[in-house]
This record gives structure tokens, sequence and C-alpha cells, in this order.
């Protein structure tokens, strides 16, 4: 009762986790796999970017990345809420007691910080991506799914915003911000691919989900124009060889073990506890 | 540019620390030492609650937590702008430039997090602190503070609400979680009494600032109230020995040099430079 109460502060949330898990919707079990891919994404990446809430290079910047990290837990509440229906569990089931190779998240969000252009350069991709995929999301057959789609896809519209200005400003900087935003976008190029990576998942639920590949000719271009405004011409990104990949299929980089350890240690320290 | 579109996604930010700094309105410095103060009361507690961002008991008092911190920031960020027209300088001079005996912020506000009852218990007596001393701050003669505190009322209305909340919940729930709770507020109580010391600078400032005297009542009626209906006496409490106190004039706990180290390393590792 306590924490609910404390969550209404959050302004705008139409469609609340809660209200999700109240109805009761049972998921087939495709959809709530595909609950958990969107899910686990954003819950990560909310992980990775509060940690800059203490750490960001201006205050104004600590409350934008602090913002951004809101939401994406916000967006990840609904949809593993959704997603533990099929399965009778609630979204604290599956955000603390799941292990590392049951997390569906792409390995691109689970990458480390690095220094604050890195994590620009991530946001940047991961952003565009959601944006690109939450538009089309909205007109899902499964009206939870789209009305998840319909309140996110306003949120990532200001973090892809956020992302292509920082971009800019870092890239057309001094000559040490433009040489670590180039570095920042290197390291994150090689999980691209794996963000498009289509597995048959796809051709099962049918007009259920976003197959990625209907939206990679505009995340490219959008990449392409924030790239170009930044006079970064980067022609050697696309051939640096691609990273393992597998996210969606529970395969992990090293770094999703030590973020996991940290999430979910106070859960797990009192099992069962009401708090 | 970027950043301040950026953090236009912060809702009812009515009145932003960028119009106060645009403002330029030039406080004394004793207005400027009285917003030092309550704002560097709020810089640290944000600090310390962003940690927990990734750390809750409950996805949804990541939330929860997260939304508190990032108020306790925007109050900061409005306090910190207004101080710095009397030294021309910005917020992120005061946040990010300034050594650990410059801080004014009460001791209270430094002290680690612990566990998460410790949190809880810190919060009941900062926000309750907060909230009587802002309701009165909203009829300051300095309009600026005035201003400031009518917004932050209101948050800090929510945050109270909150540590009680989980106060109750604690005290009221399992064996091990009301143990928990009694030793969190065994470990803030020497700390409080330091909120309500009064020096000389409330008699220079007149109306324009609340003295803690003439609020001391009404905040000991709120807490004996909470701890009551937490079934929780705490005789000892009162009788605990008070901790050194002198945040005010800069003296700190051993505490906020490692807090300080990690909020400012960013910026200082490029002075100058315009990200």
């Amino acid at each position: 009762m306590a924490a609910e109460s404390a969550t209404r502060i959050t302004p705008g949330n139409a469609l609340r986790p809660e209200d999700i898990a109240q109805a009761g919707a049972k998921p087939s079990e495709d959809i709530a796999e595909y609950a958990l891919r969107l899910g686990d994404d954003g819950l990560i990446l909310a992980q990775r970017l509060g940690w800059w809430i203490s750490r960001a290079p201006e205050l104004e910047e600590d409350v934008a990345l602090g913002n951004i990290a809101l939401d994406q837990l916000g967006h990840a509440r609904s949809f593993l809420s959704y997603a533990a229906g099929a399965w009778d569990k609630t979204e604290d089931d599956l955000a603390y007691w799941r292990g590392e190779n049951e997390f569906r998240c792409a390995q691109l969000f689970e990458q480390p910080n690095g220094d604050f252009a890195r994590t620009i350069a991530r946001q940047l991709i991961v952003s565009v991506y959601q944006f690109e995929l939450y538009r089309r999301l909205q007109d899902s057959s499964d009206p939870t799914l789209a009305a998840i789609a319909a309140k996110a896809v306003k949120e990532v519209d200001y973090h892809r915003d956020h992302a292509s200005q920082w971009v800019l400003r870092l890239a057309l900087g001094t000559e040490e911000s433009r040489r670590r935003m180039i570095e920042g976008l290197k390291l994150s190029w090689p999980h691209l691919e794996e963000l498009f990576d289509q597995d048959e998942l796809y051709a099962r639920l049918g007009t259920v989900a976003v197959p990625p590949s209907s939206f990679r000719a505009d995340f490219d271009a959008f990449i392409a124009a924030v790239l170009s405004e930044a006079e970064l011409e980067l022609p050697q990104l696309p051939q640096l060889p691609r990273a393992s990949g597998g996210g969606r299929r529970g395969e992990h980089s090293e770094h999703l073990g030590y973020l996991l350890a940290e999430m979910q240690v106070l859960a797990r320290e009192h099992p069962g506890a009401s708090w």
C-alpha cells in the first residue's frame, strides 16, 4: 500500500503497471516472451542510467538522465507486469528472481556506461531503435502491448532528442569531446546488428509484434542524419566486427551478471518479506 | 542547449533554475548563505537517494525513490542558482567546485544510506523538517525564496507521506523489518538536533528566513504521531547523545568527502569543457 501511494507521484502515468497486473490478462507464452524482451531492455538500461544520477557533468544533466532512467523503468514495469501474467508471477518475481540466462535484453543494453560520451552513443542507438519500434507497436493487435507502446513512444521521443543533441554537442565541441564521442560510437557499434536479429518468434506472433526488419531503413536514415550533422563520417563503423549477440536467447556479456548481483541483492536477502 | 531541452522533460517545473539564473537577481551574501544551506541539503540528499535506483526492494520503490531524488535535486538547483548570483557564479560552479568545508548541508543529509530501513528513517526526519520549513518559507519576504518553497512544499508533502507509510509498513511488518526500522531510527536520531541549531544568520535575515525554532513543536508532533501509529515508543531516542553537528559552518562527517569525490569527478576532469 505504501509503495503504491508513492508511485502515484509519477506524473502522466495513465496506464500503470498495477492496472495491468490487476486486469489479470493472461498473454500467451509467445506474447509473454516478447514482452519480456522489451521489458528487460528497459529494466537493464534503467539500472545503467540510474548510475549517472550522482555523476553527470552538469546538474541539469543529472536530472535529465535520471528522468530517462525512470521512464525506462516505467516501461519495463508495464511490459514485465504483463509478461508475468502468463506464469502467475509478478513484475518483482521477474526482476529479482530470474537468473542471468533468463534475461532477454539485447546485449547493447547491458554494456557498461563508460565515460559520458559512451553512454550517449548507447543512448543514441537505443532511443532511435525504441522510438521506431514503439511507434509501430501502437498498432499491435494485442491491446495491452499497444497501450504500453502508446505511452512509451512519447517519452522515448524525448530520449531520442536528448541523445541526438548531445551527440552534436560532443562531436562539435572540443577536440577531446569529439575524440570521446567517436570512441563511444565505436564501442557501441558492434552491438547494433543484434537489435535487428529476427528469430522465429516474430513469425509466430504475426501482427502482435513489430519485426525489426520493418523499421531498419528508418533507423538507419535517422542515425545517418545525426552523424552527418555531427560531421562524423565514420565509414569504418559498419565494418567493425559484430559482437556475439544472443541476448534474446539468454546469452549475455560478462557485464550482466554484475549488474544483476547489485540489482537483486536486497530483494533476495529477504525472500518473501513484505518489506 | 542540448541539456536545457532535455530538462524540460521535468513536469510541472514552473519555476526553473534557468529562469532564476536568467532573472539575474543578486541576493545579499546573507540570503545567499541561507539559500546555500537549503540547496546543499537537497543536493546531497539527491546523491544519496539516487543510489537506490538500482537497489530498492521493489521495482515500484525504485521509481518512488528515484522521483524523490530528482525532486530534491530540482529544489537544490533552484536554491543554488539563486545563491550563485551573489558571487557571479553558476549552480554548477557551486556543485562541482566547492571543497568539502564550503558545503552547508546539515550532517544528517550526508549520512550513509545503510539498509533500506535506515534510509527511510532519514527520510522521515528530513521530509517532515523540509515540509514544515518550506510551508513557512512560502511567506518569505524574499520573493525568489518564496517561489522556490511554494513549488517544493507540494513535492515534499509526498516525500513525507512516502516515508511515513514505509515507517508503518516496516515497523508493523515482520520481526526483522521492525528490528531494522528501530535500528535505522537510532542511527539517525543523534543528527536530529543539529537541524534546529539556530545561529546569528537568522537574526540578520529576519522575515527572509524561517528560524527552525518556529516549527520545532509541529515537527515533534508529526514525528510523535507517526511513531505512535507504528507502535514505536522509543523513549530512549531523545536521550541518545547528539552528534557533533556543525554542517552549517562547513564541519562535516567523514562521509561527505567520499560523496563529493564521486559527484565532482567528471566535472573536474574536464574543467571548462563545454561538454
